[in-house]
């Protein structure tokens, strides 16, 4: 689904982030959710370098994108929303009890588990980079982040996706992980290299990553 | 509802932890959200002085607590389980879809907006106390996590509740404010430790506090 202006669903999302959070901003995890679901949606623009307007903290009480409406309902957070579009969709969450339980742990797994850590190192590796601290820190950050990563490789296994099928839990760890890509951390163990890999050649993960991208280019003026 | 051995949930939890961590265990959510909706549980505990057995791992990928059963459905992941406890109970989740909404939302920022940075606190406090970098690092945690606290207690605003009445959202995101008390950072922004205490008096929360602490105590030794 292209990005329609006047389609009913509308995200928040950035026109300018630094290099390094391209592809990363959270709210490719709404946009990847919508394109699997089958559903257009408008965007909403913010610029990264400027504090977010007042009444956006209405929206999204820490000012942060994505934010996201659907008619009367309006959602903030990537984890609740992409739960939210799954509850509509079979081709994000299993319909049997178990599958979708199966799901519900690993998108948890993945956003109160996997990502603090990930979120740490961002802060060593690149918003305090080369501060004392972060130089210190970081081989036993490292160390955490690889144990928790052989965990969740144990529990994959030879499996192509964490809940038996792919689903909104997959969009979330893929994600997540992507967010180690400056380092050699996921690319090291075979098999969760491979789940990236696997979950990013989605065409819907695809669209999603083009749109985020589109959205940082300068924007022809209107004459 | 007591703990009741003979009962169909079961969830796992510990009966020995260092002092620091008494009453901030994370099973205390999933006891919370079953007391809240008077279901009684079963617990099977675990020494976290002791690598969890290795048929744990395949209950819960990371080994940690908690896990729940309930007949056929398996959990993990806190967030997950009192989600799941919320499906199927309206004293945990609003029924309309805005108040559901609302719910959702303010679950997962408790959980990955607000909680990651708690937990980076209790690394620099507890764990890696003393450290030269966590004595470096403290400062901007401490800012970051001002900055935070300020949007929640501003979106929370004069309400008794973050979605408009209690619901599972509150369990976790008191919880997790929970994981500051060593600090004053809650209890110098007024409506915010006053909405802890408020959700902290609760009769459910009491009892799922005072169960976890039971847990710790020695047990009468069977003759
Ligand atoms: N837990 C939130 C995190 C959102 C978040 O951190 N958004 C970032 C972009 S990836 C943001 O808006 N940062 C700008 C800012 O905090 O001012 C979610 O998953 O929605
Ligand atoms: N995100 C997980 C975190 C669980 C967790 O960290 N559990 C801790 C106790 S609060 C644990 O089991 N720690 C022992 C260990 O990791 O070995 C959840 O919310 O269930």
């Amino acid at each position: 689904m292209p990005v329609n202006p006047s389609a009913p669903i509308e995200i928040t999302a950035f026109d300018w982030v630094p290099d390094f959070a391209k592809g990363l901003v959270r709210d490719i995890r709404a946009r990847w959710a919508l394109e699997e679901a089958g559903l257009p949606y408008a965007e909403r623009l913010f610029d990264a370098r400027r504090r977010r307007p007042a009444e956006y903290f209405s929206e999204q009480p820490f000012g942060q994108v994505p934010a996201f409406r659907d008619g009367d309902v309006s959602m903030f957070e990537s984890g609740a929303i992409v739960l939210h579009v799954a509850e509509g969709s079979a081709a994000l969450m299993p319909q049997d009890a178990d599958g979708r339980a199966r799901a519900l742990c690993w998108l948890f797994a993945a956003l109160n588990n996997v990502e603090p850590l990930v979120m740490e190192l961002a802060t060593v590796d690149v918003f305090a980079r080369g501060e004392d601290w972060a130089t210190l820190r970081r081989p036993s950050l490292v160390a955490a982040i690889e144990a928790k990563l052989g965990c969740v490789s144990d529990a994959l296994g030879p499996k192509a996706h964490l809940a038996g099928r792919f689903t909104v839990a997959d969009i979330v760890m893929t994600t997540v992980l992507r967010g180690l890509r400056h380092t050699d951390l996921v690319s090291r163990i075979d098999n969760l290299a491979a789940y990236v890999a696997r979950c990013e050649a989605r065409p819907a993960f695809q669209r999603a990553l083009a749109d985020q991208l589109a959205a940082f280019e300068p924007q022809p003026s209107v004459q």
